[in-house]
This record gives C-alpha cells, structure tokens and sequence, in this order.
C-alpha cells in the first residue's frame, strides 16, 4: 500500500452505495420496492449496462468473459492474480433491491474510497459479476460462477434452455454480453463476498456481521407418490391407497428427522402437489420436494438415507410406490480458514458484532472456493427477508458490512497469508 | 296387480337394459368408454331428450318441473300417490356410463317388463331424474332432488352460478327444461333408487346386492394456514412457521382420527396447496379440505370437534393461525326400515347374496327420504371406480340389480307396510 493516508482509517461513503443500490434497483423495478432482472433479459442488459458504466467511471478495465462474466479489475502496483470481491445483479421475478447488487456495488465502493484516498494495493483488485447467479431462468443457479471456476463446459452452458423457452448462449450473444476472456477464468489471488445474510439469525442475536464459515451442502430430492385414486365417501380407510396421506407422512417426518438430527440440519417440504386434488377424492398421485441441508457431507447423506428407509416404510403402510431423484445434490463448502479468520479479525477491530455462521443459500463464493481462497460476510436481514421486494438491510448495516469488505480487500491485497 | 303372469316369475331383459344404458352413454361420449353430460349443458339436453323420448314411448306420463327435474308416471289401477324411482341422467365431467343412468334406466325396464307381461300395478309408477345430481357445474350437489323435496326454494336455486359463470335458471330455459309443475314436488307414496356402489365393499366381499340403510353424514371443511414464507435454507427451525408443515401434520391427523374412531368414520384430506409451493421456500399458505363422513351425527360432531382441537394444536406448535369453514354439512340420513326391510327379503328371495351397508356419497334418495318412505339398492363397482371412463359394474350384477328393483316395487305398488 502506497501513498496517502492511513488506510486503517478510511471508511466507505455510505450514502453515495444506498445511493448506486437505489439506482440499480429502479431497473426493471417492479413498483412496490422491487426489481425484476431474470438473468440475460433485457432488463439485465440495462443493470449490467449501468455497472459497467461505473466500473469504467472509476477507471477500471472491464472484461466479459465466454458465460458474461463481468470482471473489472484495478491495477495494483505489482502484476498477478487480483483479489477479487463480486456478487451477481440478476435477481429472481420478485427480487429485492440488495440480494447480488449489495456484493458488487460495495465493490465499487471499496474501489472508489481507496482511488480517492490515492491507495494503491500491491495486488490488482477485481469486481466481477456473475452471470444468472439465481438460476431463476436458467437452470443451474451460480450458472455464470460454476462456469468461471470449471464447473461446466461453456459450450454445456450455451445450450441450456430456460423456462421461456430460450436458449441460455443466444440470449447472451443477443444482449450482447457474449465476451471473449476464456472459462474458465484465471484464478483470484482470493474471493471475498458481501450479501444480505437472507435470513434471521443476526437480527435475532442483534449482531451486525456475518462471518460465513461455509455453504450448507444441498440435496434437493422430488418424490413421486403412486397411490389409487378413490371415492372419499365410499371408500373404506382399509382399502385406500392414499398418495396424499402418504405425501403428508413424509412432509412432517422431513422435519422430525432435521429436528432429531440436530445442529445445522435443516429440512422443508416447500412444494406438495396432489392430483385430482379435490376435496372429495382420495389423491391418486402427489409430488413433494425436500430439501435437506446441513454443513457436514456425512450427516447430510445420512439424513437422506433416512429419508429414504422412510419413505420405504410409508409405501409399505399406505400401500403406494414412491420414487424419488435428485433435482440438485451440492457436497457443503467450507470456505478458507485464513478467508474467514481475516474476515473476523477485520469485523472486531472496526468494533462491529461479529457471529460465525455457515450460509444456508447457495453464493457464487462457494464456486469460487474451488479456485482460490473464498469467504463471504454477511450482514443482517430485516425480518429474514429475501427475494421479495420487502427486504432490506438498514443503512448502518450497508455500511459496517462495506467497511468490513474494504479493510478485507485491503488486507488481503497487501499481506501474505501468514 | 291383475291379470299376466304370476308377477313373482317375471324378469327384466338385461340385454335390453345394458342396450340403452350404452346408448345414452353414447350422449356425450368422451370416446374413452365415459361421457361427459354436465348439468344443463347441450349435452345433457340430448341426454335428457333421448331418456323422455323413451318415457314416451313406453306409454308414459312425461312432466317437468319447475327446477327440471322429470317425472315419467305409469297408472296403476287406483289414483295416488306413486311409487317412484330413478336417479339422475347428469354426470362429472370424466363420467361413466352407469353413475345415475343405471337407476333411471332400470326404472324404464321395469315398465317395459311389466307392460310386456300385461301387469298394472294397483298404485302409480313414477321414474323420475333429477336435475344436477352431481353438483359439478352448480353447486350444491343432489340440487334438483333437494328442490323437488322442499329443501331449497327453486327461485334461489335458478340464481346459483355455474362454474362457467351461467346463471341456472337461464340454463333450464335455454335447454327447454324450465316446466310448469310446481317444487317442491308431490310426496310419492315409497322412493327406491337403483345405483351402483362407487367403492369396493361389494366387489371385495362377493356380494351381489347392497341393502342400503342410509347415507352417512358429510362434513366438508376448508382449513387455511397462515404462517410465513422463509427461505429453506438460511431460515433455522426454530424460526420458522411453516404453513406446509401444518397443513401435512392436519392430514395425517385426520387419518389417525378416523382409524381412532372406528366403525364407518372415514375422514379424507384430498385437496391441498401451499403457496409458492417453491422446493426452496417455506410454504407462507396452505389451504386444505377435511371431508369427514360418519352414519352417526353425534360422532360426525365429535369427529369435527377433535379436528378443531387438534388445529388449536398445531397452530400452538408451529404458530401458524389456522381458519375453518363448512363447505359443506349434512346430517346422516337413516333410510325407512321397512323400505330396507322390503329390498333386502326381496333380494333373498331372488337368491341373491345381499350386505346391509351405507352410502358413503350422497344420492338423490337422500333428499327423496325427507317427505316419503326411501330406500336404496347397490349394485357392485369393479374396482371401486367411479366417476371415471373406467367405471364399470358387470352385466350379470345390473341384471341382478334391475330384477331387485323390479320386485321391490312391485311389492311397494301393491301392498301396503304392515
């Protein structure tokens, strides 16, 4: 670090982030606090216009990579591979204004408190947002960070078809952000991610910064229930072949089981569907989603094994065939312990709360983490609210988390691992 | 009964009958075995016209009430009250071809058989079909029997809308069904109506007839679940008020419920929702139906008051607010013992394997069983199905069922209750 002030000192401009928060977030606003920016659409194009824009305003090189990656990177003094922060800014049909745009949009800051202080970092630094982060579209979600790190081919990528019918490399070609730097991506010296946390456990413990420790693995399983659908008046319980009961068996069984196993397990029967589904008509047929997530890959295949010797029993006593496949299966991810410690040790000498926690959401950090060092900070979500146009992070809160993000980078930029 | 044949040795033609029940069923066919002849619809105006046209041609009365209901009578040899039968001519929207058809039908061949063998009885025969016997288009179910029996004034009835936003009244003018005789309708002297089982007991045990004793008291709630929609992965546990786990733990207790109870207590949760109904979002709403059904109305009560606690439960547990609301409530309806009495000794003596049961759906002779002595014959359903193309119930049991029909009114024409 060259030239200037104490860099120890220097704070982030909160008002001028709310500021480019705010903007961002009238794009593809959808009137109640919202915004709709589904990945590769037109109203992306229009956000991702206007962060390019800022990247360049602050003088930064940006770079489009193959998947529309958008990497911006400050030159350091010295040559190599840039600490990179980053999020993404395409967001789900009923978004909020934080979620993706906060990570980036303190990047910039990060970038523009340090260039107006004259700081130079010793490694380059990097902003970068990946493309369709959400999966809301195109399916996988962190699409555009899987790709970077080597995940999936990008020729694979190009040829994913979204709920729309469209065809993921037109749509990229078609906004223009179909761009030449090869995937996948060169290897940060690091990757640092601030986002809302998405959830209630800071606002509840009343702490200020989340020290991510790592992304809860995730296994999404859809069961298929074939019962018999009969009369619901003349049809004695004896003879019933009840796919729906049989669906409701294994929704409160999920969370006994999460309960029973404890810790970070978690378990939600969020989709349940019978068929006729009508009030006097035993459901021939069901279909239910469970998701099952839990820090530790032992525990978190054991609660599927669980799950399935469940399902085995409830066949058997309903009478019903039950089939189940995977929708998504993510190992969890811890991330650096050298990221996280740095990302603590930092938080506590702003003198802001701090609380170690695992993600329960998937980031684009953890695809990074198979590159490079990765960790995340999170910062409290009002109510545990996300993807929808009421959450918010208070501006205090903004702006402890983007004053974490700075001296992380900073840190990170200057110094060694030791 | 004079002149003819000993009454006691006549048999209807079941090629006859099975000729005209596939004809009507030709009236609206699904082309897949079963038809669709929603009330009041165009199809159900050419099902209506092709069974009158038989009426007719068989020497019968044909008059039409104001709700729409027919009333087809033979003359006996005294004036009075009739003894009627019949059912209804409507069906679901995925019907079969015996549901309703069947007891109007074998009503028709019961007049054949005894004209062809030069029987008059000494009372009146009347086959009647009701209009909107299955509630499909407009609700209530069994509305035209209801009307005809004085349970619903026919003015409020003509307001009711349809599923297709067609108001009832036009639909009986437009079809031509709107008649001149008044509702509610002449008490008829006994009702008998001939019907297929729609479940599995019959068939299960080998028996051929049903005596039915009544029809069990129907209890339709809608459950609503109010919790909050938290994100499945960042939300923990304790945290959450999952209206999906809810509405899963209300059906499993309503099965638990009901196999507690005994005896005909059966209770369904056939339909429910939950909302988003997203795989990785704790469901925020749920709506659920409970269709509770018992031949005893002080345990149907009881069974709707443990349901009720057991809401107050959950909605503790989970702290989730739980609403209720009737959709639908009928007593249990206990046919007239000596109706019973008639078809069950009348099966016997024709040597036919008869079960005493109740009717777990509901029947136009229910409403029949308000002003006059009713009663009911089932006859085996294949599998249990109905309202269904699959729907099915063998040549040799309508034969059995029409031969039942046959003598148990001639026995009610003829002779009086002692």
């Amino acid at each position: 670090m060259t030239r200037g002030p104490q860099v120890g000192e220097l704070r982030i401009d909160g008002d001028r982030l709310l500021r480019r928060l705010r903007e961002l977030g009238e794009v593809g606003s959808t009137g109640d606090g919202g915004c709709a920016r589904l990945a590769l659409t037109d109203a992306d194009r229009s956000g991702r216009d206007l962060v390019t824009t800022w990247m360049r305003d602050l003088g930064m090189q940006v770079a489009v990579d193959e998947i529309g990656n958008v990497v911006a990177t400050l030159p350091g003094q010295e040559a190599g591979a840039a600490v990179m922060c980053g999020s993404h800014v395409d967001t789900v049909a009923t978004g909020g204004i934080y979620d993706g745009n906060l990570g980036v949009l303190a990047g910039l800051e990060v970038v523009e408190t340090l260039s107006a202080a004259g700081v130079v970092p010793r490694r380059p630094l990097a902003v970068a947002f990946f493309t369709d982060e959400e999966g809301s579209r195109f399916a996988p979600d962190m699409l555009g960070s899987l790709v970077y790190a080597g995940g999936l081919p990008v020729e694979e990528a190009y040829d994913i078809v979204g709920i729309d019918g469209a065809r993921l490399g037109d749509e990229l070609a078609r906004i223009g952000y179909l761009g030449s730097l090869p995937c996948p991506g060169q290897a940060p010296h690091a990757y640092v991610e601030l986002h809302i946390e998405q959830g209630p456990v800071l606002e509840r413990h009343g702490e200020t910064i989340g020290v991510v420790t790592g992304v809860q693995g995730i296994s999404w399983q859809e069961v298929a229930i074939a019962g018999q659908s009969n009369h619901a008046g003349t049809t004695p319980l004896a003879y019933r072949h009840d796919a729906g009961l049989a669906a409701a068996r294994v929704a409160v069984y999920a969370r006994q089981l999460a309960a029973g196993m404890g810790g970070d397990q978690v378990a939600t029967v969020g989709k349940l569907d019978l068929f006729p589904d009508l009030v006097n008509v035993v459901a021939g047929r069901a279909t239910l989603t469970v998701d099952l997530r839990n820090t530790d890959e032992a525990r978190l295949a054991e609660a599927e094994r669980l799950l399935g010797a469940e399902l085995d029993r409830i066949a058997l006593d309903e009478g019903v065939r039950c089939s189940r496949r995977h929708l998504a299966r993510f190992e969890p991810v811890e991330f650096d312990p050298r990221v996280v410690q740095v990302v603590e040790s930092t938080a506590g000498s702003l003198g802001y709360s701090v609380r170690r926690m695992p993600s329960g959401a998937g980031h684009d950090a953890q695809m990074l983490a198979r590159v490079c060092p990765a960790g995340m900070i999170f910062v409290p979500s009002v109510g545990g609210v996300s993807h929808n146009p009421a959450e918010l992070t208070t501006p205090e809160h903004i702006e402890a988390g983007a004053n974490v993000l700075l001296h992380v980078l900073a840190r990170l930029a200057d110094q060694g691992w030791s």
